[in-house]
């Protein structure tokens, strides 16, 4: 596609189209993902307002953060999908476009005469992306959703927390962004597809099924004992030691993914003699005997600083970490370096920052600033003059 | 390629060959994503003992289902890659391979002289994959890192479990998980780069960086109070009612993202005047009265079954939901119908299932079982004869 008076022209997908009717977080977290990719990304908004995340917190300077966070680097026109010029103007949009992306109830793009079987008609090489809490078919297809339902129902909540604490969600949205990231690799999959079959297929995909595809190793533990496996704090299920343990002034998590590392550790904390500890001397045995290990680390741990302690491991070459806030992990040197958080181009939200895309390439250099985001139906007169 | 006498021929990514020398987790992740898009997948082991998650647990019958969930569908050879003759079959591979992925620290792949720069020489076509614990550049590219070392660097626990609590890790390993998703999307998004360039580029995903990009609105929250975001339990920063209430017997959640759905709400739980309430008529003011709401909705909650709540909700059209235990989500109606966790088709390890890609495809139908997972050099008769 010749489309590139705007937007990034620096990342594999340069060139890609795509035209984004969707609302909120997985979609536009789908769209954003493409977008550092290199694509063009045209967001199509209501003319009353635009994206419902607009109005949501925290806000800078009047500006949603919550908004910019996911759509910085997009173009917005604005376009009432009920009405039929409107209707005209995104049909100019498809013809020029190779992805179309909405997050609607299943059935209301058809309802417009946009659904999926109307538009492979119109447009045989269109790849044509939905997401949704359920997916497109299914006793459940047609339910609302929002991050948290696909968390309670996908599992993911039942094996987050404390045993016997209150109900935890995952701090992020991984419901949505989930959903999000499986949407981009179907979208992108397809464009691979499409060079050889030169023709475009649609892509579904649920939040629902997408929590259950990140329950890792919880569903064969399930299945090896015929039970739910259960919170577990920050600890592993079956690797130890391999969480958060007590020091002076906070905690250090300390990881030993095997009885090599975890005998270089002793030997580093000055305690050789604990990995010959019957209780502790394979990781089936320190698994086995994890409350006491825990005990028997703390009762030393407890008696320096973090800092000390990550010093001391990270000498030894065992991998150890503190549990950074969202500052200080925004601010540590390796996130910095890899320019993983990043201005946004945007003066009046100064100093405001966002997420990047982590995928580096090479030939491909990661900018030191992110575009900002559109105001509503902003990119109006360019847009109409790109899809004539 | 023409290489296609195994694997799946099912998906978008037919005829793509990678050569997979990960192990444990993040890039075997990645690669299974790749299997079931439709790659061939060969996963080039260490002879002895081969992947090191095939020694984790749990076990059934004697085979690993940690290793089972994320290596069904893909082939085995076993080469040891400080071995002249061995070095020699995996240039074979290559000449013949759309892909090559490794998650070794930073720098090992050179010394074994299969280094990005000395392999493009040779395979200009190549996309090279590298996933690793801080990425390829930077002041911590060197250290070594599990899944619980970017959870605890990357934020997401300082944002996960409840105020004043003990560390929460999210249950399942997002900080391994994440990288594989992102380095699939990067690999793939490569893979039609070269379509139009001719050309392999290399992907570089640092586990810790997917975590920030995993933040979501804490990132805007930390920018727009110049503080970092506290854990909030299973509540959202900025959506209320967005949250697990008690009921009689467990929990309910409920999830009202605008004004007028909390009216739906206040309505059919037969307390309209709620919606009227000046602590609760919009979701800002929701929001400052959270505690309040929560307390106020439990009130009337608490005297009826989770059950009963969720038939209420669900005909009133209120996003609401049960918190699964991993079984009910596995065995949830959708999930089934959607073929989200699917058997193996390995009779020694049934009834073991395990999740596939939650994408689905037109023309590409979801299979009703997932092939096996490999033995040690399985596979190398046909690999050895299939690339000459």
């Amino acid at each position: 596609m010749a489309h590139t008076s705007a937007g990034s022209t620096t990342g594999p997908l340069a060139g890609v189209v795509v035209i984004d009717l969707t609302r909120v977080l997985a979609g536009p977290f789908c769209t954003m993902l493409l977008a550092d990719l290199g694509a063009r990304v045209i967001k199509v908004e209501n003319p009353k307002g635009g994206d419902d995340s607009r109005a949501y917190g925290p806000f800078i300077n009047g500006k949603s953060g919550y908004f910019i966070a996911q759509n910085r680097g997009k173009e917005s026109i604005a376009l009432d999908l009920k009405d039929a010029g409107d209707q005209a103007i995104l049909h100019r949009l498809l013809r020029g476009a190779d992805v179309l992306i909405e997050n609607f109830r299943p059935g209301t793009m058809a309802r417009l005469g946009f659904g999926p079987e109307a538009l492979k008609q119109l447009y045989p090489r269109l790849i044509y992306a939905s997401t949704s809490g359920f997916g497109q078919t299914g006793p459940f297809a047609d339910r609302p959703a929002y991050d948290i339902i696909a968390q309670a129902m996908g599992g993911i909540m039942s094996i987050t927390g404390h045993e016997g604490g209150p109900p935890t969600r995952v701090g992020a949205s991984i419901g949505d962004l989930g959903a999000g990231l499986f949407t981009a690799l179907g979208i992108v999959s397809a464009l691979h597809h499409r060079h050889r079959s030169g023709e475009g297929i649609a892509v579904d995909v649920a939040m629902l099924d997408s929590q259950l595809a990140l329950l890792e190793n919880a569903i064969a533990r399930y299945y090896s004992t015929g039970t739910s496996p259960k919170p577990l704090g920050a600890r592993h299920p079956s690797i130890a030691p391999f969480e958060a343990y007590a020091t002076k002034d906070g905690h250090v998590v300390i990881a030993c993914g095997n009885d090599s590392l975890f005998r270089q550790f002793c030997v580093a904390v000055d305690r050789a003699f604990l990995a010959d500890d019957p209780r502790f001397d394979t990781n089936t045995r320190r698994s086995e005997h994890v409350v006491a290990l825990k005990e028997t680390l703390e009762s030393f741990l407890i008696q320096e600083t973090t800092e000390y302690w990550l010093a001391l491991l990270n000498r030894a070459g065992i991998p150890s970490a503190p549990i950074n806030d969202v500052g200080q992990a925004i601010h540590h040197p390796q996130v910095q370096h890899r320019r993983v958080v990043l201005p946004v181009d945007d003066e009046t939200v100064a100093p405001l920052a966002v997420a990047g895309s982590p995928i580096k390439f090479s030939g491909f250099e990661t900018p030191e600033k992110r575009p900002a985001a559109p105001d509503l139906d902003q990119d109006r007169a360019r847009i109409l003059a790109d899809f004539p």
